[in-house]
């Protein structure tokens, strides 16, 4: 049996904690093991039950933070998996386990750069700094992660230049899609309200699945934007919808819709807003609805980071990698709006949040010789 | 404080009953007692959990038989009511209880008006003969109460040629309308496939909401037929409606979809079927449909038990009363089929089902009297 990479092996030993959201399970401290001996200065941030740490090396700017979270996701059904989800398991070249793909193969890679790249730039703190903005809340509410750390940064006017987040970009090889951006993320609860009587008297009722099955209709067929060079289009998407009393003889008072829109940069939260409520509005509908902003879309379409990971993947790969803003948000939201420049690279998102979550062994030390050329692109020029 | 009728304390009686469906909670007993004094023979029919009774007195025929229940509706939080639901209370000439409308007080009307009536008609016997058909699972699934009783009743060769269903027929005051008929109900349970998946990545996902909302909309726009003479326009209504896994980024893999008509005899169930899924296929759906025919219309339009009824109410109000077919199903449509004449009197139906269920007072002593004048116009002319 051939020995395995110490990215490999630090993956698994991440992966055996087992730190579903929003438990850390002890992997932010094996992370501050590793990089306390390489001189980082350590600073533990828990807010209320999420812990979060920050970590440094040097004092001077630039500095380049890589950003990732240690939780998972449940691992559904234990019986499912082919292998226990916290008991990481290599056959055929792949890693099997929870969190291997989303995103322990990630922080793995990460330490692991950084102690070549250190091991061989000893006056690293002459051109800059490195950190690491680590959570345990980025699978869960992310209201006690990321977005409080960043806070407490910027309160002391710490800034962080260039970001790398290790969430999985990847579709079929590693390094095939670097994300420069998201998406926005728009979510309403809406109430319709109607008049609940018998089935059998519909003169005395106002069915509100009735009243508004035509608004929805009207809502799924619009075209929000065509999106732009960055963004594909808004999408809009019901994801919940329930009303009925369980009898099959009431018509319902009440129809409950869940819906969300991920939004390009063509459009604004406000202004699919006011075109939602038009449209109910035009249908006559008595609706209430609330609004929730989870988070604007960013773009990092300017200096330094992003040509510095576009070429450290081709020459790595020998791949020019696509850059995108598709697929869901990330913490990235959370920094971008500091002025950082953010970029997201990491494994395949295949199998993620799934039974059997994997991530081939080789991605990880393609991933690691990844990041080692971002940190020499950025800091030894 | 005045006297209150025989009708109204046994109404009262039956009310402190909290037999809510299928529980009969003694009801049937305190029935049976009454009756098994006037002479009825009494036949007990337990059918898995529900208590149902016949009881008869004659031999020969022709048969009317009295309809009802003695099952009632869950009472909601019982906070909510004025006076609890199970202590019958009199306040300005109105009693209040779950079961005064729906039906404990028109089982009170019948073994009164069986009580006057037959302490005038000693010789009932030469005319024919009175029965009681009692179940406590109409408010319920209907499986084991009075469709059980029919087959029974069939099974030997008894028949009823007469029925007065005790449902609360009027709307504004006592006697106003009569049911002669009721429409058909036929339900069915839709689901719609889609295919799952996260919000953010739309063109991976076949969302069910946004592919049947068209669909649903059409369905509740269809004019099915513009009824007749006896009939109101078929009606639909969607009863319940479900989709969505709790999460709001995650496009459900399946809707769930239930809905009722009421139909008139100018459609059929095969018809409205028909159309239904001619419908769903235009829209493309993937979908799966369960229907379940509950009843099919039946009318009342001939025989002696009509107009005995309309002059009957006519003679106790001054008024001639409504012949309709509106509203929900009753257990008429188990007993019609057999050939039998069947109309619906009772008292008002506006407060049934609800919190503060009432009746007033003095409308059951005269549908007492209408079903008192019914039997004489049916056995002494």
């Amino acid at each position: 049996m051939s020995q395995l990479s110490p990215t490999v092996e630090l993956a698994k030993e991440l992966i055996q904690q087992p730190s579903i959201t929003p438990n850390d399970a002890n992997c932010q401290e094996i992370m501050i093991m590793r990089l306390a001996t390489l001189g980082f200065t350590v600073e533990r941030l828990r807010f209320e039950d999420v812990d979060n740490v920050w970590l440094r090396l040097g004092e001077k700017g630039p500095v380049l933070a890589f950003a990732g979270h240690t939780d998972v996701v449940p691992t559904g059904p234990e019986s499912s998996w082919q292998y226990p989800p916290f008991e990481p398991t290599i056959t055929d070249g792949i890693l099997y386990g929870r969190g291997a793909a989303d995103m322990k193969g990630s922080l793995a890679a990460m330490i692991t750069a950084c102690e070549r790249f250190l091991a061989e730039t000893p006056d690293l703190e002459e051109h800059g700094s490195i950190a690491f903005l680590i959570t345990s809340d980025e699978e869960g509410p992310a209201k006690n992660g990321t977005v409080k750390v960043v806070e407490h940064l910027q309160a002391r006017g710490e800034h962080i230049d260039w970001c790398i987040v290790g969430e999985p970009s990847s579709t079929e090889f590693v390094g095939d899609v670097i994300k420069n951006g998201r998406r926005g993320s728009l979510g309403a609860i809406l109430t319709v309200n109607g008049v609940q009587g018998h089935v059998a008297y519909p003169h005395l009722v106002k069915n509100p699945i009735h009243l508004a099955a035509p608004a929805l209709a009207e809502l799924a067929a619009h075209e929000w934007d065509q999106g732009n060079e960055y963004f594909p289009p808004t999408s809009f998407q019901i994801s919940n919808i329930s009303a009925g009393t369980g009898a099959t003889n009431v018509v319902p008072g009440e129809l409950s819709v869940q819906f969300n829109f991920r939004f390009s940069t063509e459009s604004t939260a406000e202004s699919l807003q006011q075109r939602v409520e038009y449209i109910f509005k035009q249908h006559q509908l008595d609706f209430h609805i609330e609004w929730s902003l989870f988070g604007l879309p960013f773009l990092t379409d300017h200096g330094h980071l992003l040509p510095a990971t576009v070429s450290a993947v081709e020459e790595v790969t020998g791949y020019k990698p696509t850059v995108s803003t598709a697929g869901g948000t990330s913490d990235g939201r959370f920094i971008a709006p500091t002025g950082t420049e953010v970029i997201e690279l990491g494994p395949s998102n295949a199998t993620i949040h799934k039974i059997n979550e994997c991530v081939k062994v080789a991605d990880l030390d393609l991933l690691s010789a990844m990041y080692e050329k971002i940190l020499s692109k950025l800091f030894t020029k």
